[in-house]
């Protein structure tokens, strides 16, 4: 694999993901409509362009890092986006948290062009962006994956392929719905707690060591107890993923009723403004 | 405190607990109505008595392990039963997981008899039981609790006081609606991974190092892959536990709704007859 590569969407986990594809050694081409957020990024080297068309121009392969599956759709299939575009013969890699039946169309719709399109969204948040930890759930053709493989490792620490295209975003979607289960857990029952008059730090000191321990429960639980609102996942980009989710459940004719909930919920607390807060505000839907 | 207990319910969780207080070198009275069950324990020196009132005419302190807040209520209130027969000056230690409102109202009907109540659930299972690492979340008087320190360090590896009657219960109950938002979240990300035709070894491997790790995925997920539906805890009793947790809440004011979807879909589950498997088929809810 020659070394340019055009990457598109440079937000809080774009552009960390970007810096340590630069790290890797790899030439980097950005298009941004806002040329002050890739500000840092040219000035360590990164060529700024103003059409998707001018920066795909001589990359081997082209990574997305979008919003929504809106914005997804937008790039890829919208004029002059990559569809358009993209040479034949390179990659398409979306890492954007996106709807399964979009990366499926886009692999397809790619290879009529002789584009090789993997869904590849990740785990791991702006930490693990920042901190080249990601894990990637890869979806797409097994050879093509076999050939990213560089570029998974130069942003993170694991990269496993989940099958045939969607089957990524399909893994992800799994990941969010155990999320949300956990989540809405823990502050239904911070929220039951409070009102019992129970000292929340010595419960948390009980509960988090017993079999209702998990990794949200060590990362949010002080933050509740304390009243700390302050973001590691924002609300509103689970409410986006929890769309997704429940949306492909609805359509295989799944009744997943926690997932529905804690949507519901979710969104209850964005209405109220607090979409930018981190997903442990979920217990001001119980405090209202 | 004085060697001679009393001690009811023989259970799966009773017997290995009334084993670990013989060992300790505590005497143990029991009462059971079906007095085979206690055949091993009265072999290994425990004295049987067929009421209430021999059981725990020499005790110095009596615990009950029962099934549901009914039970407790008949050992306690039922004629014969503990209310009138215990002698003033001794401990009462309910350690089923019961009802809040039924534990103040021993700690205040025992009051007024000089009997002194704690409510003292546990977590930890049938292992931590057999194995004496249970915790014991306790709630009754502070100095109750202090003089009962050896009973619970001879049953278990930590015993934590809660506060006021019925605050071991409401901790309880806190811990069983996180069990339920993470159980739920396990089995309805396994099934829309299962319908999504995604590798569920493969997920698993990627999901339970992440940000969705929690304890009961790493005990329930091989199982539910694996097709393993038998018990480490059982369907009908976390039915029993929340049912307790969402009548509280309830009366509460409080609208938990991952927890009312879990019971209702753990009630689904036992109607079908899968009362007697582990929590892990819950799956079976949602791929009928």
């Amino acid at each position: 694999m020659n070394q340019a590569l055009a990457f598109i969407g440079l937000g809080i986990m774009g552009k960390p993901m970007a810096r340590n594809l630069m790290n890797a050694g790899y030439e980097l081409h950005v298009y941004a409509r806002h040329p002050e957020k890739a500000r840092d990024l040219i000035d360590a080297g990164a060529r700024l362009h103003n059409s998707i068309a001018g920066c795909v121009r001589s990359a081997v392969g082209t990574l997305t890092m979008l919003g929504a599956p809106d914005d997804v759709e937008g790039v890829y299939f919208g004029r002059g986006g990559l569809m358009d575009s993209a040479r034949p013969g390179t990659f398409l890699i979306d890492m954007t948290t996106s709807s399964p039946a979009l990366a499926e169309r886009i692999f397809s719709e790619g290879a009529k062009r002789g584009l090789r399109a993997l869904d590849a969204p990740v785990t791991g948040g702006a930490k693990g962006a920042a901190e080249g930890t990601l894990s990637f759930l890869v979806g797409g053709a097994a050879a093509d994956f076999e050939r990213c493989r560089p570029l998974f490792a130069a942003m993170g620490a694991k990269a496993d392929f989940m099958g045939p295209a969607g089957r990524g975003q399909h893994a992800k979607a799994a990941n969010q719905i155990l999320v949300a289960g956990t989540l809405s857990g823990i502050c239904e029952s911070f929220a039951y707690a409070r009102r019992a008059g129970l000292d929340l730090n010595r419960l948390f000191g009980l509960v988090s060591s017993g079999s209702a321990a998990s990794r949200q429960l060590d990362a949010l639980g002080p933050k509740i107890i304390s009243g700390d609102d302050s973001p590691t996942f924002f609300v509103k980009y689970l409410v986006k993923d929890l769309r997704i989710a429940a949306e492909e459940a609805r359509n295989a004719g799944l009744s997943l009723d926690v997932l529905e909930a804690a949507l519901r919920n979710c969104l209850d607390v964005t209405a109220r403004g607090m979409g930018d807060l981190g997903t442990q505000a979920l217990i001001h839907h119980y405090e209202k």
